[in-house]
């Protein structure tokens, strides 16, 4: 199937063309990155949009739950809904653990909903590339909603946050004090935090816990892009489906407002901007990442520790030997 | 005067030589740069080495005091000193504070003394690669001791110890609570803490977080390169000069021993490669920063924004553009 056919029949909103796609971009193999290229520049034309929602929470905050019920509202409403994420230890460990589609067995087995684990990449900045490139893909097969799960670990929320429309933060119920343990930047990011677990015996817990949210999100400075009440605190369970679609109506009052304000179109340009340059220098470097080009930094690394050579002398060699290649 | 017979004077010890060859490393131009690198790569078969003392300390601890103090002392035993400095501020402001004359009065008019402010770049990491070359200068043009100071604010540390043998730390009296003020990372880089202002009113508070800095690191992890007893921690007074024979003495044996066993040239091995690679990218990057570069990259960049190209082109397109260039 040539690049011109795959795109056809993601527009269509074949579902094992769109995974053959996404297992393109995530490809290391530099002819896959060439027609991954060719694909997502075809399909940019389609002018199709989703709301892009990036959502990070901790472990134990319940985010597959949260997942599972709200995609399966979403979907209830004829909406279709893919789920993509970004997981920093899979650049570590080569494995993935979100996104996976045992942790959300109802949705899974939805055909409006799609679920892509996270790719497993060496780098973070690897595996948000391509994350980034998979939801051109899911918006070009005409889905409605993509979210964007990670955990909150600092860097990859930062990353999301820079792929998404509107980013939502997954909190548990907490002491009052625990509220310094969420970073002030990641609750600068934020445009909705949705407390979780407002049910049972940690229903109290989750409504004070929101309030205290409420109150630290309206010191911070406000932002030009939110209409008045925004960032936003609200208490829901993903286990009881509630709150789910006051949730989802926050979330459509936020993107419709940025949209007719010009804060919409701004914020994609700007992302299309930045990932412009992290993917220029990722490539730029990427030429210090083939076997040849190592085994010749290894040849002057050895050469450079043993005192043959300075390191800016040999930087330069080694350029000259990547121009030449 | 070209790059042989500036080498040759510096090799003699020529002051202004030296200046003129620092002033060379500091520049941006291609053509310096280049030289700078031949230069280096001259200096580098002369075989001297001096021992390169790291030194981090948050404004106000007493840090030009102590360099004045330390650094005569060590004149008055026949040794030439030279301080370069790591100011990270420098990057943001293009000012230079530290490694600065007027601040360290009597030693500046010492002959056996070279004083020289930090570089001032845009990039931290321009910075520290610049004060890099500098160190190798002034070991070939055969200072016994260079000290390179920084303020403690994090990452100019990291980089500072990465062109350093030893990395000592000053530090104020302080309220045993207070001791978490020193982040662990940087408590790891150390191999000697000064505890400043032993002296006056501060003399037993000085005493007092000296031990208790002796006792943190005592629950350090133990590291090959050290000798039994190191890190270590004392309190001295660079207002009275007092416990600055003892510092230099631990200075001595702890690199006497690292020399002896191997892990002098090993660090240094380490350092140089680590120098190389970053230097390597930093050359690939530099490719990015012309002004022609700069103008195709807005251009493609707009492109970009307006979505008539995506990221992965358009960063393709410009890689392109570099090589035919």
């Amino acid at each position: 199937m040539d690049t011109t056919q795959l795109a056809d029949r993601i527009l269509t909103g074949d579902r094992r063309a769109l995974s053959r796609a996404i297992t393109l971009v995530e490809s290391r193999r530099e002819d896959h990155r060439q027609q991954a290229a060719e694909l997502l520049d075809q399909l940019a034309g389609s002018g199709r949009q989703a709301l892009r929602i990036g959502l990070s929470g901790t472990p134990g905050v319940g985010k597959s739950t949260f997942i599972e019920s709200f995609g399966m509202m979403l979907i209830g409403q004829g909406l279709r809904v893919a789920v993509l994420a970004v997981d920093p230890s899979s650049a570590r460990s080569g494995g993935s653990i979100l996104g996976d589609k045992t942790r959300m067995e109802q949705l899974g087995r939805e055909p409006a909903a799609y679920i892509r684990p996270s790719p497993s990449q060496t780098h973070l900045g690897g595996v948000a590339r391509r994350t980034r490139e998979a939801v051109a893909l899911c918006e070009a097969a005409g889905f409605d909603v993509v979210l964007i799960e990670t955990v909150g670990v600092g860097q990859s929320e930062t990353v999301v946050a820079e792929m998404s429309d509107l980013f939502v933060l997954l909190l548990a119920p907490a002491g009052g004090d625990e509220l310094q343990g969420v970073k002030r930047g990641i609750m600068e990011m934020a445009d909705l935090i949705l407390v979780n677990k407002a049910d049972g015996d940690l229903k109290s817990a989750a409504n004070r816990t929101c309030a205290d949210y409420t109150g630290a999100l309206r010191l911070l400075r406000k932002r030009p892009q939110d209409p008045q009440g925004f960032p936003k605190a609200l208490a829901i369970s993903a286990v009881e489906t509630d709150g789910l679609t006051d949730a989802w109506s926050e979330m459509q009052t936020l993107a419709e407002w940025r949209r007719e304000n010009g804060f919409w179109d701004r914020a994609r340009a700007e992302q299309a901007r930045f990932w412009f340059e992290r993917e220029l220098r990722a490539a730029l470097l990427a030429r210090l990442d083939t076997p040849a080009a190592r085994a010749e930094m290894d040849r002057l690394g050895r050469d450079v520790a043993e005192g043959r050579i300075g390191p800016a002398i040999a930087a330069q060699q080694m350029l000259d030997k990547l121009d030449s290649a």
